[in-house]
């Protein structure tokens, strides 16, 4: 058995771990962190996990060497103690945004601050499967991914990839977010009786994963516009886009069935009947699948591409159990098989 | 014009207030307070209020008179200043719970504090019109009503007034409520990420609110069973009682018209076809009705008496402004005609 | 006393009708009619309306005449029967699609269908009075405003009528929308179990609404793409478009002031601090207003222009009854006071 | 490789059961039938399921032998063809309430006409592997369970096994449950714009699940009341007794512990502090744990009992697969090891 730790384990993302790494057949949780639950069993955080062990939460200033070390931490954190966790484990596979960006300059960009670690950023390997395979199956460092960028990133995927799409034109993202994305933490404008039944748009633009997009995709005028909406688990990417001079409708069916076999965990929803005819995040909660859709303007070439996914699952926690994975040569999905509900 | 100003006025019952106020003809708003909101305009809190008044959160140090004093501060705040605040003006009406009871023993026993105002519990009336009209019509000080406490007696209230249940047999009361009754300060149970899709049943018995009813409707053996749903505005309680032998269903429907005829916002609905054939407190946001339904298991006595409200207005702004209306002579409904809305 | 009547009043925009035109000091309702509810009572189906009207509904072929007629039927009724309505009533304000477009041929372009009566298209004056104000002080036929439109236009109003944007660039609108816009009859789509916790982008573009759009705006190129949320009432339209060269924030905030200061529902939100910074259609839920806010990226002319509304009111049945006050000389905030709720 | 195969498979326990049994190790599924459905991939209706089996919906009168045939139709069709349907499997595993009772005339009580195959009844065994562990081990024929009899047996148990309450007294279960426990049909009631945010006691008393509780766990006077709200998947039922003289609190802990100690799938839930303190059935969404709690009022043995289930796991398919694991000998969690969400 391989053993694993959680830094920062009270919080959501932590708690997706846990619920996966709990279910996984290879590994053993050793330790998980907390300061504000210190001593408490995880299930009287995570209630899903009762009777399914009973780990306790520890002190991060006692941790143990392991074989794979995870942070959940907020951001900010990692790149503070880096050093001393790459003593503790040789393989770390941070959730936060600290090592995301590979370029120090860009980091400071668009988080506003100096790296603490800049040197460290290019040992990382940028924590998504669907684009970066091969480099994580030698990494030792991954990142984290961006829920937002993740869905932005997957609905451009297909269109960059086969270069069907001018990358010098503009492009408008629209995403639609559920509450989990703030956090365990939240702040007044996340009390149920003020979050519940919104459509509230929190950033028109200049949310920080955009930069992610930028890196991973190439693209360089983009926008990410943010909306809050009633919803608990789930993303929802709409990209806006022209298509080059030519493409057409079987040209796009090509691209997207071409990521989809090439990937597990990418389906393309497009129906022409019955209710879930396009991605919809509702049926993702829980599940690491990213489903892709998209419907081209034949007249003036304007494309509606969607993504949906689960923030906490292949925007979070998910991803990051598909990186080990990978980096131990394991099957990709072992782990990550619930299909996700119908109806919920 | 009459002059009223408001202390407390950025929480919920607060902004309720606010708003009743604002659209009534015979009112002045001369100042609202708030401490943590000092300054900012009452739009900025209460974002309905935008475009319908310029008034900013004062200082409650540096109250003027007024013909009437709206106390909606949090529990256990007015009975310290009760007497600086009739000195400020001739008729106070309290939202919170300091002055609803009328026996300073029986107030301990509840609230598990002494009341550091005990002198003045025999001057304020509790400020149901459906209980008290008359004497509303001569108090000078009244009482708030508990949310809970309301839709409970009103559930009560035709089986008592006609004598039809036995009040020293048992009487289980199942309350369902929304999350403004959390109030705007929350707690971590209160992010939407937690309290979304919930049916949790916060208290078993022993809730506060239990008091009122006992009070206001001389029952015994009672007890409130709390459960959180998700939803905004609106509580639903489900009175589950024995009638006294012999009584059916038509002395049910007379005493129920009874009070839906003496009484102009409360509402009898038993239909036996379409969407809404019983109480739903969903289209009673805003509005100052109680709906009332009930249906008797004639094999066993068993009668299942049920009322809905807008905890916010009925249970609390709604009731206290129409209060207002009988202690000034107005006509009863003054302010309060909203109907609600459909569908919602 | 004014007398009205109103063609179909058993669906969601016809029981919004009934609700303001109860509470409208100059007007007398004299018939609702129903086919499906022949008979019932109008709070058996809108029981928000319980105990403020006896009203049935009656037959649609036994119409009397009337000052003012309302059509309330779905799309594509109305133009089959305009002539025998303009016989009952000298003014006829009709909530459907029949005769929003002036012009037959873009009709038939959009809505797939000859119209059946286009010798009228010209004689009615498109309903929404912050766009026609002085011909609807004249006009005896005036038409709906379609929901969709409704937010688009307004996000739009503020940039064409200070010819801040070039209309002949591609304009994208991104609309979030609840489900009584499905109106009172629903698909197997719109259950509960189904359309409860959705993001759904139902039309990416094409939708019919698009037409009023550009007919009302002069816009060129422009898509509108629909995504349905978890809401029962409520619309958000963003626009994303690029301003013309050199227009920076405070030709915004001038053009955006100047539309809401020339028309009494329409309000800019745009705060830096709080939780309601930016339109949301929640707190609208039973009101008439527009709120309209924006966010200039001045690094390269994205603009995102944002309006929320109450689809049954400001984009259905509230700039109904707005038209009815400027057709009859009466104060356009007539009946249409009420200013939504907080929290809800 | 067991073979299985599912008649409906469209509703929401079918498209459950399909969930479960395509990830079950030991099962193999060879068909699925839907008349409304037919020659559909089953992922269209269900979308979850995508990407996880190319298996369409076939024909229910062309159904080959196989190992074990699930039911899972709407009530009422199977005692129909129960005969034929034994011809094709030597296990028969009905979802529905055809086979549940035990007694053809306590059936008519509770059904109100005659059951079809009344001699059928004393060979189906109640699929509720609780209470009937040992007899499943060798039945062939075995029921499904009412969703809101589950909950209120499961509330029932710890007090009934161990004696604590008197059974000829009054107890009285007030049941709360979300939108899927309608169905894939639905009604008017059931379109979002009318089901969203209700609290709606649609059943006083007489719901035909009450028959369940009364046959295995023996109370006499007992009411089922059922309220509607907003949540799609999940049920609370709480229970109100009276324990026998002298039942204190660790008496219930014993026996509430007793019986969790017994059922992998059981679990006491009673926090003294953070969120998740009692039962909630949000948590248990795809899971197929029965979370019991309880609460006692000393002062006059007022108990109140929770059981929180997801009404399509352990209120139907999750139990349906224990069942079957029973009857195969297989471990009991086979398949049912998903843990549920947190947060969602």
């Amino acid at each position: 058995m391989t053993s694993v730790s959680i830094i920062g384990g009270s919080g959501y993302g932590g708690g997706e771990l846990l619920r996966l790494l709990l279910n996984h057949p290879n590994v053993e949780i050793k330790q998980v962190t907390s300061r504000s639950h210190l001593g408490e069993y995880v299930y009287q955080v995570h209630p899903n996990l009762r009777k399914r062990t009973q780990l306790k939460f520890s002190d991060p200033a006692a941790l143990e060497s392991v074989d794979i070390l995870f942070l959940a931490q907020p951001h900010g954190q990692a790149q503070h103690n880096i050093e001393q966790y790459a003593k503790l484990a040789p393989k770390i596979i941070d959730l936060a945004a600290d090592f995301r960006l590979r370029n120090a300059d860009f980091y400071e960009q668009w988080y506003g601050e100096k790296h603490v670690a800049p040197e460290w950023l290019s040992k990382f390997v940028y924590g998504l499967p669907e684009l970066h395979r091969e480099e994580l199956k030698t990494a030792n460092y991954v990142s984290g991914v961006g829920c937002n960028a993740t869905a932005s990133n997957f609905a451009l995927l297909p269109l960059v990839k086969a270069d069907l799409i001018d990358l010098s034109a503009p492009v408008i993202i629209e995403i639609k977010v559920g509450s989990s994305e703030g956090g365990a933490e939240g702040n007044s404008g996340s009390l149920h009786a003020e979050r519940a039944n919104v459509i509230r748009t929190f950033s028109a633009f200049g949310h920080r994963h955009t930069a992610e997009v930028i890196q991973e995709m190439g693209v360089k005028d983009i926008s990410l516009t943010m909306t809050a909406v009633d919803l608990v688990r789930g993303v929802l990417a709409t990209v806006h886009a022209k298509v080059k001079q030519g493409v057409a409708t079987k040209d796009l069916w090509k691209a997207y069935r071409a990521v989809a076999n090439e990937n597990p965990f990418v389906r393309v929803v497009k129906e022409q009947r019955g209710i879930y005819r396009v991605p919809e995040p509702k049926i993702l909660a829980g599940s690491n699948y990213a489903d892709l859709g998209f419907e081209l303007d034949e007249s003036n070439g304007h494309i509606v591409s969607m993504c949906a996914i689960d923030n906490l699952m292949k925007g979070a926690s998910g991803s990051a159990v598909q990186c080990m994975n990978l980096m131990m040569e394991w099957d990709e999905m072992l782990g990550l098989e619930f299909m996700g509900l119908h109806p919920i």
